[in-house]
């Protein structure tokens, strides 16, 4: 049965959450078909019968799964005939490391430069919701974040991602000569962080993105479906 | 033949460096026998006949090899037949991310921590040399890492950890049900910042503990030469 994704969507479709790339890169991997069922934010507690916070959601064969991470686990384990998502145990933790390290270090900086920019964008009965919500979690108004040193900020994030760049030094993917999870967490990431930047968010030069279009080559749907670029406006 | 570990001391012998106590794990891990030949900062030039720049170095039936990355993979290969360091290639990538995570996001806060009271215990033939050098590196003289805020600047090392937290919420190692190169990373740096910090560096409650005493409790060698405690001065 086809698997229905939940995820987030701003005006004219366009997907921006880091977490909803990250279930599709998993999907891919997994060569499971699944329909998309985008949702503004407001849009959120209505889906599959009430009762959910966030995206992304998955219905995959009559079970409702939320929370990205929970979702890799779950396809890994209820899909255990198709490729591993993790390869294992130690890339299991590692894609749990490379996870948390994005939420712990680079998330919340990254938000603050893409928030002025969403704001823009979300639908229409999103942007009271949109407006109140992010100036509660970061304790400014919305019109500081569009004042904000939106280039700076992007300088100082661009260095956060070091760890990425020390690992891809040596080999083509995080995961070694082919992706896992690890990858497709960091390439959602960036999936999302570039698709809502105002900015370039990497220079031209940046060892991260042959990598980066080495993901976007994996799966055609993906690409598609992520339609900037790098030189958008 | 007993492999040489050249590894960083300061007065009374105490070791001081999260690179050399990684080494030190991976020796251990490995069940290779070595023999300790501390050194003080400026004494590295001196050693193994010349030209190195900064400990660790090892010296291995006839070989020279320097920086504790390089000798993590170098031990990996020449002891192939002792239980393995990295648990494969997904298991060695875990590592070096990890490994770039603490270079990247926390080493730098956190040897700001330290540096008064490691200027207070270097060997007296270091000091003109380690004030010189930091005063350099920081671009502030050694008198104002004393007057910094350390107990703020620990609180906020203190989430920097988190991604260890969210892998360690579910097992007892961050490589699973038993430790390799991952954690000896993140204990050598632990093992560092413990003997270095004027502060306790970790709360009573933080689940980092009981995983670290697990580190403390592998290897008699380590614990022992690790001779300062959470509550010690």
């Amino acid at each position: 049965m086809t698997i229905v994704l939940h995820e987030l969507a701003l005006e004219r479709g366009i997907l921006s959450s880091p977490f909803c790339w990250m279930v599709r890169f998993a999907l891919a991997h997994k060569g499971l078909d699944y329909q998309s069922a985008p949702t503004s934010f407001t849009g959120i507690p209505a889906i599959c019968g009430g009762g959910q916070k966030m995206v992304p959601v998955i219905e995959d064969g009559g079970r409702v799964v939320a929370d990205s991470w929970v979702i890799a686990e779950h396809l890994e384990a209820a899909h255990a005939d198709r490729p591993s998502l993790f390869g294992g145990a130690l890339g299991r933790n590692y894609a749990r490391f490379v996870f948390a390290t994005f939420t712990t270090h680079i998330l919340r900086e990254a938000v603050i430069t893409v928030t002025g920019e969403v704001y823009k964008k979300v639908q229409p009965e999103d942007r009271d919701y949109y407006r109140d919500s992010r100036a509660q979690r970061f304790g400014m108004p919305i019109e500081e974040f569009t004042a904000a040193p939106v280039a700076e900020r992007i300088a100082v994030l661009r260095a956060t991602l070091d760890p990425l760049r020390t690992v891809l030094k040596d080999q083509p993917f995080l995961s070694g000569a082919a992706p896992l999870y690890a990858d497709y967490v960091a390439a959602g990431f960036l999936l999302w962080w570039r698709a809502a930047s105002p900015e370039r968010v990497l220079e031209k030069d940046d060892v991260l993105i042959p990598w980066f279009e080495r993901m976007l080559a994996l799966y055609p749907r993906i690409a598609k479906d992520s339609t900037r670029t790098w030189d958008g406006p």
